[in-house]
């Protein structure tokens, strides 16, 4: 039986939906007083796991789930062994470098050397900063990033910024931008490869799915 | 001023109920409208920052909270470079070993070798098992750690435990326990040398508090 991986969170509802326009209905998920986190189809031709988002390419990678949906920010941070199959065009949002707007800050650039920049996105900082050449000290924080510069305790941040919402009622500004995320198909690659539970039909259809979409 | 870092999650409320004892009142966290993480006491003595529990020990670290409270178990996990202070004997939990109880390994010793155990604590669950020259492959997960044996992805867990009811409706039992885990109170090394903010006298308060309240 085919087994997908499902993101808690932001791209939960748009990924039902899309599974649910191929034939597939999790919307159990949905039910706040679901408490299952393994639930079947209820035409039972496939099961679907529900977990965090960064959690999502491990299910995939270690092939409990054949298939998995999850942000591109997180492939991008975790660079997992998984297949990339399609790029599902929801959830659109950037990995961004911010500062207080009251700074002198415009530009990355302009960051003094050996500052500091916190970020949940640890790995993707430090790849663009050594990219840049600029050598800065990278604050790893698991949430409220936008705390850091405005405790002093660091000069900016790399969050993940999709109204920019959040920036602005703290006080922040971007001043670059990493990378732009979508929400994207993955499959472990031996499922895939061997089309264990007729993987290779389900990716056509939301492939399908997602252009009829757009 | 002082600043003290306190963590979100199951430690909230005692950590302020222990705050107020030595009169400092940061009741407004708990206020479910509240969106600060940044507040001062009302009597202008100190400040406090509502952050992740990890991120506790990060923000002591950077010397950007003279004090933190944050759990026995995160410091073991990130080992991070602070003064530890206090045992405030609240917030019990036990990081332990589990697997399905419906399986046939009763102690870790049974458990197959380079088999998977699925954790949010890799750090405290490598150094275990190497104590125990048990070679076995660490899965990081980030959250709903039972799903691993559910789902067949690891034959065991290493997991917080605190009333061990989530262990149970997941089918699972404890085999080990690596340690027993409360909340500490910690400090900024530098800051308490120096004596920044009076700390001295406001860790002797909390710690007098502690032994009343025992």
């Amino acid at each position: 039986m085919l087994t997908v991986a499902l993101p808690k969170g932001a791209l939960l509802s748009d990924s039902i939906r899309l599974l649910q326009s191929v034939g597939l209905d999790f919307s159990a998920f949905k039910d706040s007083a679901n408490r299952q986190l393994q639930i079947q189809d209820p035409t039972g031709t496939a099961q679907a796991l529900l977990v965090r988002a960064q959690d999502v390419p491990v299910y995939v990678e270690y092939g409990q789930a054949h298939l998995g949906i999850v942000g591109y920010d997180v492939l991008r941070e975790k660079n997992p062994q998984v297949a990339h199959l399609a790029d599902l065009r929801f959830g659109s949002c950037r990995l961004s470098v911010a500062v207080k707007s009251s700074s002198l800050y415009r530009s990355v650039l302009q960051l003094p050397p050996h500052g500091r920049v916190a970020s949940k996105f640890v790995h993707c900082a430090y790849e663009y900063f050594e990219s840049l050449d600029l050598p800065v000290e990278i604050v790893p924080l698991s949430g409220s990033v936008e705390l850091g510069p405005i405790t002093g305790m660091s000069e900016a941040i790399v969050d993940l910024v999709s109204t920019g919402r959040t920036l602005s009622e703290n006080g922040l500004i971007e001043i670059d931008t990493l990378f732009e995320s979508t929400a994207r198909l993955i499959a472990h690659p031996r499922s895939y490869r061997l089309n264990t539970g007729d993987i290779h039909q389900w990716v056509e259809d939301i492939r399908s799915a997602v252009l009829i979409n757009c």
